[in-house]
């Protein structure tokens, strides 16, 4: 990436419980993010047991900043993106997690300063909060069961946001591993292994040969052998046919001495 | 939607805190999943510890079913999802959460059966037990803080389920209000206003007029007013010039009786 975009800061207000904003910091280290904000912690700050449920993220508790109010929280931000339930009392543009981010970037890139705020366990944001945010995120849960924990919440922004970050399209898919073998090489053990069922009578009746052969040939395609797969896997034909042999001298062996 | 598809199970390969096997509960609760597996669960099955976390969610808890291997949990699915960091000793294809939502979906519609699974805490899944899997799942942490908490993992996955089974592009954004008043409307609020200005002086000097209005009107413009909003905004501009004329009443009287 070229020009750096400035990080969101996540923003809790008034949190109630230590253990949530420790989760917390967890998730801004799995993401990426750095500065946290607290607004009215109800039990005060520092509170160890934050510390303890940060799985070693103390970063953004070590330099958390705390606010009186959520307007002082703010007051040095451009944008602010308010994660809750839809509030209809307040005319704000309601959107996703993922056009929260997307829209994040973009004016971070500008070199603009934004925020990720959330609310308190169980009360959420209240209505009055919500003029200090500039839009309204909403995460998709099932409208049955919408109870959702907040360093969960937390967790599904920052997730957005780092998509954002990577935003490398080679990401989405990493074959991990060594790329195909040329068919050449491939067919080299098609033809391996087909000579040596031809060998042991295994196409029969003859003329559905064609199509058993095919089908056979598919399952490797789909899988997509390299060449040290393909090695391989002349070694396993190899090996059962010379099991085979040894199997079949045995009892060529053993019919000899009964005769 | 029209063919429901079948939901993926969620698989957690021997799991060590209760606590957290209820947030994943709670977090499948959110994202309308139903159907939990459970590999030798440390500490035994049930634990009361993991309905205390559920937060309410506790349908999938009382009907979770316990395996002895997770060769048995998998026994009847198609396809299996491995969330785990990337391992390269197993030559799966590894997909981020988002692909790996989108491929669920499409085999859930075929009627097929699949399953997200999750190591344990800690050590994770092991490298043995992706013979079970088709895929890994990576989810995109920063590599300089990886340890994602189980049901923070959990959380992701579930989420980009739920975005699949959404699927209705609408729901990307709602207004949240009334539509915008058409411009008829909202042009009565501009002429008020700027026939207060021109009033009070306002413009000047004077041939800035038309691009001081243009700048005026574009704020207005930007923030889309409904018809309720323009009624208010004119009332506003009736109330502070109104609240002019007392003022300068009151300084005329005063005026007058100095004189």
């Amino acid at each position: 990436m070229t020009d750096q975009p400035l990080l969101p800061c996540i923003i809790l207000d008034r949190p109630q419980m230590a253990e949530n904003i420790g989760a917390v910091a967890r998730v801004m280290g799995n993401f990426g993010l750095t500065e946290l904000r607290l607004v009215a912690p109800r039990d005060g700050w520092p509170q160890e047991r934050a510390w303890a449920l940060s799985s070693g993220a103390e970063w953004p508790l070590n330099d958390a900043k705390v606010y009186d109010t959520l307007a002082d929280a703010v007051a040095d931000l451009q944008v602010v993106y308010a994660t809750t339930a839809r509030n209809r009392e307040v005319h704000l543009p309601v959107i996703t997690p993922r056009a929260c981010a997307a829209d994040a970037m973009k004016i971070s890139r500008e070199g603009l300063k934004t925020g990720l705020l959330f609310g308190a366990e169980r009360m959420g944001l209240e209505t009055n909060d919500l003029s200090n945010a500039h839009y309204i995120v909403t995460i998709p849960v099932d409208p049955k069961f919408q109870s959702l924990n907040l360093a969960q919440a937390v967790n599904i922004v920052a997730y957005e946001w780092r998509l954002q970050v990577m935003d490398t399209p080679d990401e989405a898919f990493t074959r991990n591993m060594d790329p195909p073998a040329d068919m050449k090489f491939v067919t080299g053990l098609y033809e391996h292994l087909e000579a040596e069922l031809d060998t042991s009578g295994f196409f029969f009746p003859l003329e559905k040969r064609p199509s058993v052969v095919r089908n056979l040939r598919a399952v490797f395609n789909r899988a997509g052998l390299t060449e040290q797969e393909v090695r391989t896997w002349r070694g396993v034909v190899t090996a059962l046919t010379k099991g085979r042999g040894r199997v079949l001298a045995r009892l060529a062996k053993e019919q000899g001495e009964k005769e």
